[in-house]
């Protein structure tokens, strides 16, 4: 079991100096060594679950072959488009039983978030790989637990940061790692959207952990870290809240957020659940600047820099980054950004901060833990 | 002498509705309802001085006709430009002697921020119109002082703000005026440059009274003021200096801001003197967006809604204003959005709010005077 103290110094590292675990030698993956294709069961069968299933069906390196589900007739049109057999289907009671299915790697868990944490440590114990949608969690504590879970397992945890493997975001980090930008001072990240049906689960607080910042927001403060390319030191957030009908006590509806970094570049960032189409990034430095728009959505990204439009290739997103960690668990290849578990952390940490730091008023220091 | 209670009361106004002050019936006047063209006499002979004189030469209704200058050697440059003769140049011993000269009209102070609230009194006190360069002070008590002094010597007041007669600017308003944008929801505004010279009075604490914010940062105070058309409730700020060198004590560097309005709409601004060509607004309502780039800057302003792009003409912003000035002070027209004394103190106001939101780190209620 790793300690809390290892684990906190792990994620202390920066996103792009953190180097990818290295396989453990499971029985399970001595068994897979040579599997090419990473075979996945997907838990939970909403929107994004079809949306992630579809993409995957021009994966090369990964296939759907499983899945969990509360809803039984969910699981029959799943079995008939994806010919998933009968004894790869789970439901939320039979979970633990997939560690004696020798044809599932990994499991996917596109659940609401707060069931994230207690289905990722249900995973690990059934000695499978975790993939968990982001937020991994709805607290950093919740994450902590589940990497110190997986690490005690020997099963990897990924988060699904689709943005980290789409080519025109790893084109503007290219872009700013080579130094072409110059000195990095501001980004800024607006993310949002008017958020529909008022009786989703993303609206309630025992599923969802939160509002918009949960679920839309950590697009920009994530896009903060890998756009400027350090992290945060400290955190200021305002919260404004015009329909309290529909975005209830603990569901936050827009909150602005500040970041500051340790060079002094500065981020300057929006999440809301009530306004249409807001999805940029801009960041601005001594020598150039790129902006992106759309900067996250599921479809084709968009951007420009002061050297003319971002060239990278349009690609569906979930297919390349359901290919590319599938090199990462079979092959211990390496994330073009890191997709980890303590990836996933850093967000929760600053999602935390900047709760406290509507709360309570304060500039919050993110160096604390 | 108007009580400081009663311009309390009219500062409270909104822009939209505040009405201009009716002429005064003054000697000066009198002798003038018949002059067609503002005389004009420009105090400070700086670059902006340089490029309004430039500007007025294509105007119809407004003429510089006089200086206010510390240096000879720029007096006779602007003589030989302009024609202007040797009993319409003064210098600052002398400002009390425009009283006795009937072909000035109004002088245009562009000096150094912290001289414009002595030099204001001085020239309402000659009993000349005044056009005050923005920021009208350094801070709100300076500008209520110039609004009681204008007020007390019967002569009106008008702030620099250029922006309020530029058509672009001016049809994005009427987009979001008719409804055509929804509720307004989220206003952006960028403001910043890199400035050079560090031994320039901008970063002379004495003679700027601050940094970026007065200079530059103003121009997202106000742009949020009249692209949302609300007065803000509340601010909060943040400050980042990454050279205590060049911008020493009391001079910011960046600030970002935000801003919260009475219908729920939020502003999140940035103030910089270390940025390169930042000059956006970005306006966001639930029917539709406007965005300018650049939104201020003193070429052309160039914007596009969600319906294409702004059509308004391209015009030199000093001359229309210039032309529009003459109309406020000779004819009493009405400026398409208020230029008066009220307007600037309402900017001063939330300048000084920012300040302090810095320093206390608190969010700062602007509906307390």
């Amino acid at each position: 079991m790793i300690s809390r103290r290892k684990f906190i110094q792990k994620a202390g590292l920066t996103a792009s100096t953190l180097p990818l675990m290295p396989a453990a030698e499971t029985l399970f993956n001595n068994q897979n060594q040579n599997q090419a294709v990473l075979r996945v069961a997907i838990m939970g069968l909403g929107s994004y679950a079809n949306r992630v299933a579809r993409a995957m069906e021009s994966c090369t390196r990964a296939k759907v072959v499983g899945v969990i589900s509360g809803t039984p007739s969910k699981v029959k049109e799943w079995q008939a488009r994806y010919s998933i057999p009968e004894e790869n289907c789970y439901n939320y009671e039979t979970i633990s039983e997939i560690a004696s299915n020798k044809n599932i790697d990994a499991v996917y868990i596109i659940t609401p978030n707060a069931l994230h944490c207690e289905q990722t440590l249900q995973v690990a114990k059934a000695g499978k790989h975790v993939i968990c949608e982001k937020p991994m969690a709805i607290n950093a504590v919740e994450g902590a637990r589940m990497i110190a879970a997986c690490e005690a397992a020997g099963v990897q945890l990924l988060i699904g940061y689709r943005m980290h493997f789409e080519p025109k975001t790893l084109e503007a980090i290219a872009l700013r790692a080579s130094g072409e930008l110059g000195k990095i001072l501001f980004f800024q990240g607006l993310s949002g959207f008017r958020i529909g049906n008022p009786n989703q689960w993303r609206l309630n607080k025992k599923l969802s952990g939160g509002g918009a910042m949960m679920d839309i927001g950590i697009y920009s403060i994530n896009g903060a870290r890998y756009m400027i390319g350090e992290e945060p030191t400290w955190v200021t957030a305002q919260e404004t809240k015009t329909d309290p009908i529909k975005f209830k006590e603990g569901i936050d509806e827009t909150i602005q957020f500040q970041l500051g970094f340790p060079s002094g570049a500065i981020a300057s960032c929006l999440s809301t659940y009530s306004m249409n189409d807001l999805d940029r990034f801009y960041l601005n430095g001594t020598k150039g600047q790129v902006e992106m728009q759309p900067s996250t959505g599921y479809g084709p990204i968009s951007g420009r820099s002061h050297l003319g439009p971002l060239k990278a290739p349009v690609v569906t997103h979930q297919t390349i980054q359901m290919d590319a960690m599938a090199g990462i668990l079979l092959n211990n290849e390496k994330a073009p950004v890191a997709v980890d578990g303590y990836e996933g952390l850093k967000d929760m940490k600053i999602i935390d901060a900047i709760f406290k730091a509507v709360s309570t008023g304060q500039k919050i220091s993110l160096t604390n833990w």
